[in-house]
């Protein structure tokens, strides 16, 4: 049976939640999809782009919502679930879109009384781009890409079923794991590597001959960084959020800088040329064995 | 006055070789395009995909070249320069493409006799992808790319010239700088990146968790880590060719990760996201002032 919302509130009008918007209206599975923004003028850019049908000018907002998506900075999570909290009908669903999940779940623990809690499915669409705002959002967006549902023991059947279905409607595959381990895999494969790509654009620019080092720069440089232009905001909050496991991956990575730093001191070829062998066939073999549609290319960008 | 060769050899005829015979060719600047190959197998490949015209059997093909290009990993240049030294004719003019300078004017230095080092031009074409080997060279590849040129104080100014002429006639655009500095600019935007993309995949690779980790890696660490499929051997000289200026850089590098291990233990938003906004902004500057071609893109593979 198709998904077929009448109220659909979407918290946050950018790239993720404009995009989620649009995609459930692209499928017909949302009648009215209401805007909430941070700001007067993001919410009004997502009205003129059609992006949403209303904006809401208020948390009251989401009263009589089948569904609300928490498309905001993980570190409003928990101020956003309990200014909506008050105004949630008993059958609204709510679902975030954040990129830590251990935190959000304690927010809404700490937010949302009992039922509402059990109304609560937190989840994290792998789907972005290093652009934000409502002027970045598209209706294909989530198109083949994983979204990660992470419900834990309170969590309805039937509200992880509804959100479930509002993904599959925009085209996404849906998994389901536990908050904390999403958040041990995402701070090794992603998190981890935002950071290592802010510090080594921090690093060039900080230079007292960084306009020379820029003009060098090529297309490997661009796309080691490309993550570097995501939003600051959204990754500060990131980093804080997913802290514990993010420090654990950052130590590792440190130690393997210190096993690369004693070969290059020892001038030893054959320990960095088993690094660098070893890296490639792993990538290679992951490239591979990816979906076609995750293959290098510039239409994925995902973060 | 185009510039039109009788005989250019070409020593290693992978991804930059391959694509400097068949830019010259395209050209119409080279007659006779006659290759040299580490390996039976790779040479025959060249041969068979017309990247090169001829074999040459041996470092003795040099003989009355106007024109050689070395184009292998760093680490073999000099044994490359002391193999061709006895056949090199008097107007023969040497250049290379290596990824580092100082080491290979070096290895000309102690290689050549004098009259062959004036006539030898170090050279860097700052483009490439992550594949290699003649199958992956095309003719376009030096297309709107910058060639450094670092010329030292022996290097004689017509076949600097020449050089020059060579790499306009693949499209490139050529700029001249001393070795160190060029060592020390793509320590900083090339060679740590390169090692920074291996030691997180190696990372990724090394964890007891490996598969499900890679399951759900997305376009941005496919875009941050695609220059770790680069060629192994290739890297693991240019790291040791530029070890002391890429020494330095990583222990910069590592100095940025103790401050963002802080900023991380303390909790502390403010200094992470100032560091965010501070490479986000730069990196954004950099986009909007690169050329038309550099900007993101699929078609842009350069390393």
């Amino acid at each position: 049976m198709p998904l077929r919302m009448e109220k659909v509130v979407v918290v946050g009008v950018g790239l993720i939640g404009g995009s989620f918007a649009l995609a459930l209206r692209a499928a017909g599975a949302a009648r009215r999809l209401v805007g909430i923004g941070r700001t007067e003028k993001t919410l009004r850019e997502a009205l003129d782009l059609r992006v949403v049908d209303e904006a809401g000018s208020s948390f009251a907002t989401v009263a009589g919502a089948d569904l609300v998506l928490l498309a905001v900075p993980v570190g409003q999570s928990r101020a956003a679930l309990e200014a909506m909290a008050p105004h949630l009908s008993p059958h609204t669903i709510v679902t975030d879109a954040g990129s830590t999940k251990s935190d959000v779940v304690l927010a809404a623990r700490a937010a949302l009384p009992a039922g509402a809690l059990s109304r609560f499915v937190p989840g994290h669409p792998i789907a972005g781009t290093e652009h934000s705002g409502p002027a970045a959002a598209f209706a294909e967006l989530f198109q083949n890409r994983n979204v990660v549902l992470t419900p834990v023991a309170e969590t309805d059947a039937a509200a992880l079923a509804t959100v479930r279905a509002a993904w599959l409607a925009c085209g996404a595959r849906v998994f389901e794991i536990a908050p904390e381990a999403h958040d041990r895999i995402f701070a090794a494969v992603s998190h981890l590597p935002h950071l290592l790509a802010f510090a080594l654009v921090g690093q060039v620019a900080n230079d007292p001959d960084a306009a020379r080092l820029f003009s060098y720069a090529a297309g490997g440089f661009r796309d080691f960084t490309r993550i570097a232009s995501s939003h600051p905001e959204m990754w500060r909050d990131i980093c804080i959020a997913n802290r514990g496991a993010l420090l654990a991956e950052l130590g590792r990575f440190q130690q393997e800088l210190a096993a690369l730093r004693s070969a290059l001191q020892g001038s030893d070829g054959a320990a960095l040329q088993a690094m660098f062998e070893r890296a490639r066939n792993a990538r290679n073999r992951w490239i591979e064995q990816s979906r076609p549609e995750a293959a290098d290319g510039a239409r994925d960008r995902s973060c």
